[in-house]
């Protein structure tokens, strides 16, 4: 039922958003019903007081529901986020950011999940989201 | 930890929103993390085409974070909705509709937290949404 | 431009939705970019405190971003909302609720509006809503 | 009224966020109820396809809140939002971005708003958010 392995969305991320290496994402697990990545803490997406910013925050949670639905359907370059609601819970630690990403419908039309966000050694989570993705009718392959 | 049980939060349900009767809402279990309401399928919260309306969905979320809360903070009844996002997922069935309200985050200003919505003996969710209450400073307890 | 009058709007809804009669909805202008609806303050949607409940807001800003969208594209009865976000702003006054739906986007798929809810003889909203349509593709006429 | 101009805010945002000269983002305007900041058309926040990329829509609309509620209550650096939603709604056009935040609610604990993101020199919207900030109850000042 997977349309594409970790290794395929991650040779796929890096040919078709090559900015995405500047933020050493990595593809952790891939499953059914959704995706885990790995933000590696580094200075280069923190704000004041060291902690990593939200824009960074949002982009990974965008990221982690779009690999858990190219996972599914395949490379599907232009797939477009429509709607991203987050809320923001706690301040991140000093630590990698841990993305769950879940399926919760993944329809002809429309893709919409959940991202749950959470500090490497932390059990309560810094972040949440739910994303919807508009799949495009002819599903255009890049 | 839990500062209210189902039967004490059934009591001030029925004691400070008596409209609620109107829906027959039953609290069928409360944890520390969350609770599980059931809504019965009846005929007057439904649209045309036999199915439980949005608006009917959106309070069900509603009040399913808000028992959640009061469950752990106790009978606040000011605790107030300032943001609610809802996604809609699927045609809900001819069935009651069970609610899963979960904890995000159990501040002293704000408390945060998801509800999934399934048709009882489906598996997938009708809807899902996320929900952030205002606490009062002065927990004005009624 | 228009597909829809205020009246056709009103019969629409009163044939489809017997159920919003309950209400007493009153659509007060259609215009190509939106509609504005009131709400007149009745004890039956009030919650403890003599305010309007938020599941009425909620149920009134997603009923006119739908007339605003009917009255573009026609009686299309199957359009649903797949999102809705609201923010509640203040605590609305003992008055009638004024409900101005805005439509950001009318596409073949998706329709996306705003809406601002208004306490009437008030400046201040008392909630603003997001909400997202889906627009199905053979446009369903009833 | 206001308690930070345009070239305060502009101040403050080098000093404290020096990371945001990386997008070269200007104050416009700033008014009671809003700012407008310009994001000027870079290959740098680009997506394939010559687009600026979500992730920067919403780093953008975020500030453009930020912003708007510094220029009321002063150097704040510790507001921190609480949540964000967005909707895209059409692809930007190979120029700068505007983006009109407007303030809804200036209340003691919660600010809330509305950012309308627009390709200069069209008149449809690319996107639009709304955004709720925390303020912190001493308004810490740095």
């Amino acid at each position: 039922m997977l349309a594409m392995t970790a290794e395929d969305l991650d040779r796929f991320l890096k040919t078709e958003f090559p900015e995405i290496n500047h933020f050493d994402l990595r593809i952790e697990e891939v499953r059914e019903d959704g995706v885990r990545l790995r933000l590696p803490y580094h200075a280069r997406h923190l704000r004041p007081g060291g902690t990593v910013s939200g824009p960074t925050l949002m982009a990974l949670a965008d990221s982690g529901l779009y690999l858990a639905i190219l996972s599914r359907i395949g490379p599907v370059a232009l797939a477009v986020t429509t709607n991203l609601n987050i809320n923001f819970l706690r301040r991140p630690g000093q630590a990698d950011v841990i993305a769950e990403a879940r399926l919760l419908k993944l329809g002809r039309r429309l893709a919409v999940g959940e991202v749950t966000l959470t500090s490497d050694g932390q059990d309560e989570p810094v972040a949440h989201a739910t994303i919807t993705y508009s799949i495009p009718p002819d599903r255009d392959r890049s």
